[in-house]
């Protein structure tokens, strides 16, 4: 599937031009949104190329939008015509399992229902996410977007930014701890921003000496070169929290080093296998915690709206036209974008 | 070393008999103890056998020890001759650091010093453990005895004891909270009483089919034999906490699934690399913690041992006339113990 692409995959796979892509008819509490915005995750590679192996095509990707609402429900009750709206990586979840009954739709148990490649709970219809004209979508996954913000900066927070605010919530990463964020990318960054605005003390690990300039630039207050085995050494038993935002398998033993008694080291890229194994005597001699979390429910990331808009937070983007998105996936895979690509949604109605 | 053991390791390896080995002079904080019972634990057969590598010969093993009060230094306050007294894993650390401060010498930043093969931080002497007929030891690290708990039962607690109580406090386990123990020897033994007696519903993890009745002889609530699929995936997601008791490595992918949203499986067996990895899609899709922890600080081995009196705990152990430590070594090697070898230390007058 490599040489099959997000926007190109809808029509090149299945004969399918993306405005042919319907979307549903609105139900009573539905939401019509017309997209102005739709940042680019990495995720929808995965999802375009087939990576993960479960991909149903014709796939619109995206899970980052931002648009106006176009149309009501006569449920609805919460959002308006010409509101500024927002959604993430969430459309619907059960509403009455446990998690969902405390604002966790991520970790559902009957399964969330994805934006995209996701199945609609009730007429078992496929999901398409943002790299489109317009979505429609319940009124509770619905999100209100802060006149303060910017919509164009604004939509990567709708996964980048939820996926690293919420540990750093949940954990209670506060004034006087010190953070370490691994990773320097449209999660990184966001993490960085995140932890400074609570207040903490943070420390970027970058592999690379000669992305110290760009690291301080982050706003970081300290730098550490990952490679370098003194710099690691220098900052042993020193961190409370560390963000690890690398998506692929790493070396976690070296960062499990870098954390205080009680330091909590939380996975928010990886999925895959922690190899090389950790050492259980790191966990052990220090009560250190190695944990994970997935993106973020719909009561916090309506709060990371709030929150950016209070804090001036937004996302460093490079505005792209959809007719680039092959170029874009290309480059993110290597890395070469600071810090993430939002599709201007006009560039659509031009191709 | 295989062939060199405990007792024998003290006469064998150095030509010192035990009874040769000489006590420190009393210095003004110190309590002179003669010692009537001391449990065996699986690190006493690391050091013995110079497992780790770091073991210095003569070695008097045992870090589970209960004696009474024979002669006190001037500047001792709260214990007197007479009084039954214990001493754990510590006898003595920095008191100055975070850790130190906090009651946690487990986790002292300099190094706490161990009971046995440890370094006295004020003479260099190297420390000898309750193998013995007596030990002199600071009276911060001297623990007060109850007088409702029986000294021999209560050996066990000022090791695997409080190895198992120390994180079920810590993580706050509490009434409502279904616990499951890995393992059902010395610790796992401990684990399901104190879970038990904080309110917990206790599930037992154990291989085998053929062990399920002594599972329940040991008050567990359920038994899930850990070989059996079924098993496993009957009770996948429903476990607030896991107390992994296992001291070699294994698979705890099967475990963490058994973990609810925000679960936690605690390490306190295991030193070495978690092998195979932990699968980080396991932690990230449910928030699930991997952490560990270390015996436990002075206060709250004093806590436990009080709390053992209070609830009518006591560890189930084997008495041992320390003539036969060899074969109770190669006993424990195979897991045939329930579940303590403790030395009634009369044994040594006569040996």
């Amino acid at each position: 599937m490599s040489s099959v692409k997000a926007y190109a995959a809808q029509s090149e796979t299945s004969g399918v031009h993306p405005h042919a892509i319907k979307r549903r008819a609105l139900r009573p509490d539905d939401v019509a949104i017309e997209i102005d915005y739709c940042g680019v995750c990495h995720t929808d590679i995965h999802f375009a190329e087939n990576d993960w192996g479960g991909t149903m095509y014709p796939v619109v990707p995206g899970h980052e939008i931002i648009g106006r609402v176009t149309a009501v429900g006569e449920n609805v009750s919460g959002h308006a015509v010409g509101d500024r709206v927002g959604v993430g990586c969430i459309v619907d979840s059960c509403r009455t399992c446990e998690p969902c009954q405390h604002g966790l739709e991520q970790y559902c148990e009957a399964g969330m229902i994805s934006t995209y490649n996701g199945i609609d709970r009730y007429d078992a219809s496929v999901t398409y996410g943002g790299y489109s004209e317009a979505v429609v979508v319940h009124q509770d996954f619905v999100l209100r977007i802060p006149d303060k913000l910017d919509p164009a900066t604004a939509a990567p927070i709708l996964c980048a930014g939820i996926t690293t605010y919420s540990p750093l919530r949940h954990f209670g990463v506060k004034a006087g701890h010190k953070v370490g964020v691994i990773g320097m990318g449209g999660l990184g960054h966001m993490g960085v921003k995140f932890a400074k605005a609570l207040g903490a003390e943070v420390t970027i690990f970058t592999r690379s000496e000669a992305k110290r300039a760009e690291a301080k630039a982050q706003g970081a207050n300290h730098v550490v070169i990952s490679t370098d085995k003194a710099q690691m050494k220098a900052v042993r038993g020193s961190f409370d929290f560390l963000l690890d935002t690398v998506p692929v398998a790493h070396d976690l033993n070296p960062y499990l080093g870098c954390l205080k008694l009680d330091g909590t080291h939380i996975l928010v890229g990886l999925l895959e296998p922690v190899d090389p194994p950790v050492m259980a005597g790191a966990l052990v001699r220090k009560r250190r915690v190695l944990t994970g979390s997935l993106i973020g429910g719909i009561p916090e990331t309506q709060e990371v709206l709030d929150f950016c808009a209070e804090h001036g937070i937004e996302c460093d983007v490079e505005m792209l036209d959809i007719r680039n998105i092959n170029d874009a996936y290309a480059r993110m895979k290597k890395g070469d974008v600071k810090y993430r690509f939002v599709i201007d949604m006009k560039s659509l109605k031009a191709a």
